[in-house]
């Protein structure tokens, strides 16, 4: 398996495109994409945990019954949530995509992100489709990959090779992010496309799978957003073999997602709202799992620690605090804390309680841009990663007003 | 009921005082805080539920174990916690003082709160001791809230007066914030002297009673302290008939001590760190008291909200959101929602759909010190209170380099 250049339009037979059609008002940035199959795929999607749900999963949900689909339609600027009307607005932005494409509105994926609680106008959305339809191609992931973003502040997208019986296979995938990211059982916009054969209820099991461990692993600030979904499209183009069950195929398909969405969670993670740092809590030694996660997941959560990392301060006391209100089932007296970097490693806690350490040394580790802090239980033999960022002067002056 | 002037010594029979022993570096701070009854009090104390724990909360639990103190000795400048020797100098703490105070070391409560990780000296302790006990007097309930203060801003203090069988009775109570709050079934520093007469049973009852709906509904930033503490001296110097079982009198004085913590609460609420508001999630209509409460604590916990308070924008979205994801029992699409202050009330959603409202009144009512953010469920009878504040600049900067 490699890592190759592109993203939504890296598999056979995708096709994307990413415009400005007039929902966000700043005329340079895009606010609509569209990724298309040239044949119907079968499709996965896990969404939000939270009870407010925008209406675009409501639509999707509703669509993805028989595990089909063709395309996916995403505004960027509005989240299409909270709104008296929403389920309408995404049903015509679905039959709109569906008449243009010439498929059927059941084969429609559609989200949208942005301000919840907004009235979302289909006008622009209607007069930019002609358009956004015309422009779509191989090249388009690019434009795709932008006109999902919001305060994200680069365009992600990741893209991997592998081979199943022979034949060459590609997974790319396009994510947003970057604040309202603490996905509980789902998770931010992420919008991935195989060629790979597998049925529907084999991609489902595939993605539930892996978002457990990959995207419920991220947290920018605590707060599970109303519009998360992930979806996957997989049209079969690659020519192998249709995986139907868990055989080594699936294996294969699985690390190779796997993959792509750990490149995307740091992708996301290192684009927080406001990031300078992406933070990786890399916890070993746990009892059981679930304390692995738990402990990873209070420890990327901790505002008082990611403010310390933004200021480069060693401030281990917080990682151990932040063990000890997890919940986890944790001996305290056991655990060990390092910080790592590019710049080495730097152990600063040992059975619970405080090592003597070079503060310079200390500095030069957390002054670099991917930041691991490494937890040691102790106590077992799970391991679990999570992933976050810094929380900076710039997360509280993007949300301090948003909306504006 | 009144509000009366002071704090810790409004009480008869106790003094206080507090001092820079040296253990912080700045000399203008106050570092040392001892508050005395002349005659040994009935004492009950709630603490933090991290499992990493200052190490003066162990030696604390242990000398409360026959419900007696008659004196509190707290540091700030260092937590003494994650300390190989922590009981070693907590206990020595204990002795110092006692030694001074004329008192067995059983009676004494010791806390600290500062920097997590730092081996505390005792040197600065013992020197301070003899100018510290020296120093007691009734005038010393300032200096004595001073002397527990770390990033707080201001010195926090209440008092209260009111009657019992005829008696005049009085509670006051200092506390110090301001970071690493989010208390759960225990809370922050906070020392409360009564002059009632209450047995020790009682007294915990009481104080148990009280946090699960003031100071357990506080959050400054979602972490949970290792060395939060809450402590009642009751001396019975105010002659009343001793209260032994819940009786009106036991009612009189249960909403004394609430007048006194939600008092406290909001001290801290308001002063969190780097806070320019104060945040009060007011929920009514829930199905029940959990929904009501855990939907409070939701909204004042969203990093979301709060950096939109700071920024005075009325992105209500944020508090949907935060129900939504809070795990509570609630019908999404019931919901109200109105932002209230001194400037007026703004009704903001209605059935959990925006309704239209004025940008420029929203922004006027949300431009004052003190917030109020209404939420009906409209899905029973609970109601419960939350406390925080806004989301700052100077929570970053304060965070980012605490230790230096």
């Amino acid at each position: 398996m490699k890592v190759i250049e592109g993203g939504v339009c890296a598999a056979k037979g995708f096709t994307a495109n990413g415009i400005h059609c007039g929902i966000r008002k700043n005329h340079s940035k895009k606010d609509l994409t569209l990724v298309f199959s040239s044949v119907p795929a079968s499709a996965a999607a896990v969404y939000t945990t939270n009870l407010v749900k925008g209406a675009p999963l409501t639509v999707t949900k509703n669509h993805l019954q028989d595990g089909i689909a063709q395309a996916v339609i995403c505004n960027s600027g509005n989240a299409n949530t909270c709104n008296a009307n929403g389920i309408e607005i995404a049903e015509a932005m679905s039959v709109l995509a569906a008449n243009h494409l010439g498929v059927t509105p059941d084969d429609i994926i559609v989200a949208s992100t942005g301000v919840i609680g907004q009235p979302l106008s289909i006008d622009p959305i209607a007069a930019g489709l002609p358009a956004l339809v015309a422009g779509l191609s191989v090249d388009g992931g690019k434009a795709a990959a932008e006109g999902i973003m919001t305060t994200d502040t680069v365009m992600k997208e990741v893209a991997v090779e592998f081979e199943i019986g022979g034949k060459v296979c590609r997974i790319g995938g396009i994510a947003k992010g970057s604040g309202m990211i603490h996905p509980n059982m789902a998770t931010m916009l992420v919008f991935i496309t195989t060629d790979c054969a597998i049925t529907p209820a084999m991609l489902q099991k595939a993605l539930s799978g892996d978002i457990a461990n990959t995207f419920n692993m991220i947290s920018i600030d605590g707060d599970t957003s109303t519009n998360d979904m992930v979806t996957v499209l997989a049209n079969g183009l690659a020519g192998n073999e249709i995986i139907t069950e868990e055989n080594g195929d699936f294996a294969v398909f699985m690390q190779a997602l796997n993959s792509v969405t750990v490149n995307l969670c740091r992708k996301i993670a290192g684009d927080g709202e406001g990031a300078t740092k992406l933070l990786e809590c890399k916890v070993t030694g746990g009892k059981n799992m679930d304390a692995a996660k738990t402990v990873a997941k209070s420890v990327i959560c901790s505002s008082l620690l990611k403010a310390a990392m933004f200021g480069a301060d060693a401030n281990w006391g917080r990682v151990l605090c932040a063990i000890g209100y997890s919940g986890a089932d944790v001996d305290v007296n056991k655990v060990d804390v390092s910080f790592r970097s590019d710049a080495g490693q730097v152990d600063v806690c040992k059975n619970g309680a405080g090592i003597p350490f070079s503060e310079e040394e200390a500095k030069q580790v957390l002054l670099q841009k991917e930041i691991e802090i490494l937890v040691n239980l102790n106590d077992g033999e799970a391991a679990s990663v999570a992933w976050g960022c810094d929380l900076t002067y710039d997360y509280v002056k993007i949300n301090g007003d948003y909306r504006t």
